[in-house]
């Protein structure tokens, strides 16, 4: 079977240029935004159109994409799906959620012969924008088989990594690692300042060695203007850390540091 | 002025091969080491001779490099150094120390018309070896010129980073930077074992995009297969988190991540 | 109206002494625990009869107390409760859960003309055989005051604190307390250990001053005796900590020690 | 041997009124202070004369008491003292110093035939104006015997609590101890705030139980009026703080809830 309808549901900072891939990429595509207008523009800008429901969006789909909030949209959103999208179709979803609730979702879609594929990405606006995303994904093997070619229309690199939820826990183990690294790197940003050094020239020569993290050689220059404005989202970063550190809860591990820069985001917040 | 002599203290794990890849650069090298036969070995190894003491070791010497432990074996070494070291000379500190020291001991050095560069290294036993090392220097500028040709025999990449004690200080950032990410990546790893994901696999997705660091690329799989071997001396780390908790103190500067990474190492010393 | 036929549902650790005391206070107790073995001993014990279900238990209660896990321990069987539950009686929550859920149960409990109290406790197993517990209290003022001298058979004092949460929220200001003293109290005594001190004596001296608390005369000795037993469910710690920094999410604060000590209780935990 | 004449050197918040319990205990005392006008004030309030230099305060005294700020302090004003200090003469010192400085001055004093007393005091300048402080005392034996009624004219309770250094090493559990339960009760204030509780009440009753303190029952209050001034001195209390992580550092224990308030107060000091 060769894909042909595709669907995506949320077109926000990150849902509105992944389904402009797809539809470059020659997919016959249908878009649904809660908020209408984001869907019109998104038809102005790309070849496809828009449906007024969820419901509609992807009643004739082979595959669905979405890309929402978080557990509550995403379990929102799959309710409205699961009333029209065909037995046999695919649903991938690219939001940061859950591994509990990708699980549960596999088992509901399931009952519906539909595939359920947990697809969180990273790579930001930007990997959105350039179809450069990496995506960490979940699920059954010949379902994520079937969507990787699709996927790829915006992936640099797009790999299972194990059942229902291991996308997830993937991006879990991304995230954990990022909040070490954003926290090192800022601590030592602020410290240089305090200290009087002229920490643009110290970034460039530690960076060539046990130091170096992309965040430094991406993001240090934007801190060093801006030390609070992080660079990235902090409410989604702290989405991403509670669910991390709610799963640790579950599977028992300790997640200190983890623990510590989520309450430093708490303070960002404010 | 050519420099023509230059001498070595302390063939520790980093100064030996340093001094090694000075001889291989075709200077006449004089090396010292408290413990004889490590000297020995040495000059088995390469081109130079052995001094008894540090006084006779210097004694002709244009340039005097040193590698010794921490504040107090510097600061010794150093006052067996003045006994004999000829006006004019340099004395380089590639110990990782106080920024303090190094800028008291510029004094003390000034007084006997002798210049003082405070130097650490990062790149490890590797980069010693293969002459691959990242200098941070704090000093006078037209002795950093001076000495920066030497260096370059067992460097990569280094630079002068402003007066006395700036050396110090950068090696206290990348330390900082350090201390996040290798402890965002502990717990990354604790966790996906946890969670019963293939961490080698993951950890080859993730070091694609934002969370990807040097640590990651090099270290993760030691990590995985011995995770409180933590692939670098914990020992040396928290002698230089120590450091850089002391002069934070002093400059101003909170970082609580560093002070936990800190009191974590404590753990794992036991 | 003079009370008369209260029901007791869960006689855990703390229920089964509660309920007891309410029994010897002279009041008409009907119990119900769902392992019915504890039902029948506590029945042997005091005089009171027990009910089959949470239904039968509840249907001619003028007050209603629970004292069960967790929030879905609670909302299951408050669903149960309001099967029969006469209009104008009162429900007192004494399980320590969310106030999220307590302002839930309230509107749910009103749509029957059934007033629902949040009234956490402290004071242990202890407390609650003796009848000296805490009772921190939210919900509506009158059906507080009628439910108050009820109370008052197993507290030493009992208090409203506001609106419906306000007693869950006061609890968890009670736990984040606890949770600064015991782990300060742990790490000195661990220090005082590794110094060589007779732990003993300086706790005596100390606990005399500014250093005091209830925890280090009550606990410490037990706590020398066999550190990583701290004296109290550590599980039970753990979820109340995992409320208390949901809430916290929730309202903004940031509370960086409860953090961290909560990851310590996860490797207690192990 | 009947204690006649004792010195009193500094004259600050503690030493002040300590120095003055002396004389109205009959003692008679000579005080020295750096900033002679403290030392005038001093003679103004009780009976009582001051001497120009410490080596004069010292010169016919029994016992010699001092409380000065930090280690650098002690040892230098130690320094002048063994200029005229007689033989058989005993030094109490009060500063909250290193465990490590006791040893060492014991030592040194012990070549004049002079006991050394390591003695911190808790109670702060309230404790010592009323003549209430504790004392944690480390030494010999004998010499604490010999000053144990002296120190009571300012202390509810004085014990020697092991050999030189035991003081200190007792005032640093203290101090630990504190560390935990003032920020937990800051936490703890912080989130009753965000939760719209009123604190006073909440913490009137929760000061009942478990959740019991010192620090609750004296300094809720004010911490509430102005959360960021914390009723004490930060900079003594970051003082102290570095003092108990350095010897954790040399003893092995492991001090994070510890290491994090101490960052913390590095934010207040700002
Ligand atoms: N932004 C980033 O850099 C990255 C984000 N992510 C993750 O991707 C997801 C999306 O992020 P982003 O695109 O930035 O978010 P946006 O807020 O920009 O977009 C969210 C989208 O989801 C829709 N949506 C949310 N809730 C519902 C609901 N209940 N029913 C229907 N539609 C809903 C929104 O519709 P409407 O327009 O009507 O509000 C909107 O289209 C998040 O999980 C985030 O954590 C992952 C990597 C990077
Ligand atoms: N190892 C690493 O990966 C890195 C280390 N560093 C820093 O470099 C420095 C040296 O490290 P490393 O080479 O690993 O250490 P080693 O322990 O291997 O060597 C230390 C050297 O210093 C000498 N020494 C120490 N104290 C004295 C003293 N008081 N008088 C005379 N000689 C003395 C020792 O002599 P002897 O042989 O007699 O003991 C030895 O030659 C440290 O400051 C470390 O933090 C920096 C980057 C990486
Ligand atoms: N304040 C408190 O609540 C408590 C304090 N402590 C400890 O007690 C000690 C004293 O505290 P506090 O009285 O509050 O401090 P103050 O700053 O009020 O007083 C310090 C005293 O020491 C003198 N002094 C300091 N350095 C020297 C020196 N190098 N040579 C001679 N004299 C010196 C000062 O002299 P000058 O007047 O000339 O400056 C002054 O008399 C500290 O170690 C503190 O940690 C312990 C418990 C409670």
């Amino acid at each position: 079977m060769t894909v042909q309808n595709v669907s995506f549901l949320g077109l926000g900072v990150m849902g509105y240029p992944m389904a402009g891939h797809l539809a470059n990429a020659g997919y016959t595509v249908t878009v649904y935004n809660r908020t209408t207008a984001k869907a019109q523009a998104w038809c102005e800008e790309y070849a496809g159109h828009a449906a007024a429901t969820v419901a509609e969006a992807v009643a004739q789909a082979d595959i669905v994409f979405m890309c929402v909030g978080n557990d509550d949209d995403v379990r929102s959103v799959t309710a409205q799906v699961l009333q029209t999208l065909p037995s046999g179709a695919t649903l991938v979803d690219h939001t940061t959620a859950s591994a509990e609730l990708a699980r549960e979702l596999e088992q509901t879609c399931a009952q519906q012969n539909i595939a359920f594929i947990d697809a969180p990405v990273s790579g930001g606006q930007a990997g959105a924008q350039n179809g450069q995303l990496t995506v960490m994904a979940g699920g059954d093997e010949s379902a994520f088989a079937k969507v990787l070619p699709v996927i790829n229309s915006y992936a640099r690199h797009a790999q299972r990594l194990g059942p229902a939820g291991s996308g997830q826990l993937a991006k879990m183990m991304n995230q954990i690692c990022i909040a070490g690294i954003v926290q090192g790197l800022a601590e030592a940003l602020h410290f240089g300042q305090q200290a009087g050094l002229d920490c643009e020239q110290v970034i460039q020569v530690i960076s060539k060695g046990a130091a170096q993290s992309w965040q430094m050689d991406n993001r240090a220059t934007t801190m060093l203007a801006n030390q609070y404005d992080f660079g990235f989202a902090v409410d989604w970063m702290r989405k991403d850390l509670s669910i991390a550190l709610e799963e640790a809860r579950r599977n028992g591990s300790t997640l200190a540091l983890t623990a510590l820069v989520d309450q430093y985001y708490a303070d960002v917040q404010k």
